[in-house]
């Protein structure tokens, strides 16, 4: 005999969910059967963001990040933003951090994400010949590598830096040193030792 | 200066996925910027298995477990269940953990909540007069009571229990104690006091 089981488009929709990052089968089922037991408008509404997701928002050709489709993007249409500065960042996530901290006002430039032999990740995948096409428009004096600090980050960062001194443009990197109000049992060897060699005078 | 902030349908489908239960205003944003990484495939698919939630599951008028519209419930159309027991939970997810245990094959009658005089649940809210219809109906000779053991679920299987008994239709309730595979240590004392008190001669 047959196990018992939810009707096909609860267990479709459960199927669906469950390939999202960071929902398993347990929260899959939670969400489908919150999801019928609120009624007739939650899931639709739902349904109906997701659809304008794919058919409303593209990836600015200029700089990487998202826009509307028949919008100019947010960032590159904004005149107060200086030219002469841009920060390269692997993903448009990244952007957003960046901003909220207040501490940079220029162009960004998303790169999609980082060079990575192991999964196959050539400088060709990466948005690189257009950033060197844009530093030499803007024209941009200065590029910021926003880029984590593993292995894959840091080659990325030495290829670009690398084709960016060719170009003679100034290249730069973020810091690297204790994050802000953590003590140091909360820091692990490496970044300790970046922070003493980056220390300051105060 | 306005803050930067993501495209309008993005920041919408982050406002729907973060009013679900579990998923909070960070893990949503990774959900999107995900099905935004995955191109144009992932998020229409979703999107079209919660239209067809909404539009094709129902509720089974008679036992209250969901089925799918135009066909019988997979539960009050199989003929090989037992029609004299009556097993009642409180919402369909039940339903299936019991079917998943093995240890019953009889009708279940989901209720839909329980009693929460705070929450404005009233008998009327529940599928109670139902219940008593289908018991007389089937005709049942038992009816088992497997609600939760909170103060709620008391309330709710001492108010059932008492119309049943005046039907005079036997009740039951699941046994209360110590959980498969668990030791002393991870048992409250609330448990342990009613292992005790249901103690079994071995």
């Amino acid at each position: 005999m047959a196990a018992l089981e939810y009707p096909a488009p609860i267990r479709q929709l459960i199927w669906q969910l469950k390939s999202l990052p960071g929902i398993g089968p347990r929260s899959a089922e939670r969400l489908v059967l919150w999801l019928l037991s609120t009624g007739a408008t939650q899931a639709p509404q739902l349904a109906d963001a997701l659809k304008a997701l794919g058919s409303s928002v593209e990836m600015c050709e200029a700089c990487g990040f998202y826009s509307e489709c028949g919008t100019q993007c947010a960032l590159c249409s904004d005149d107060r933003r200086q030219r002469a500065v841009v920060c390269v960042v692997e993903q448009a996530a990244d952007v957003l951090r960046l901003e909220r901290s207040g501490a940079f006002r220029g162009q960004y430039h998303v790169l999609g994400g980082k060079l990575s032999p192991l999964d196959n990740v050539t400088p060709e995948d990466l948005r690189i010949a257009p950033l060197l096409h844009r530093v030499r428009d803007l024209p941009a004096e200065e590029v910021i590598l926003a880029l984590s600090s593993d292995v894959e980050g840091e080659a990325t960062a030495n290829y670009i830096a690398d084709l960016l001194r060719r170009a003679e443009i100034k290249v730069t990197r973020l810091a690297q040193g204790m994050p802000a109000g953590g003590g140091l049992d909360h820091v692990d060897e490496m970044t300790l030792f970046r922070a003493l060699e980056g220390r300051r005078t105060i």
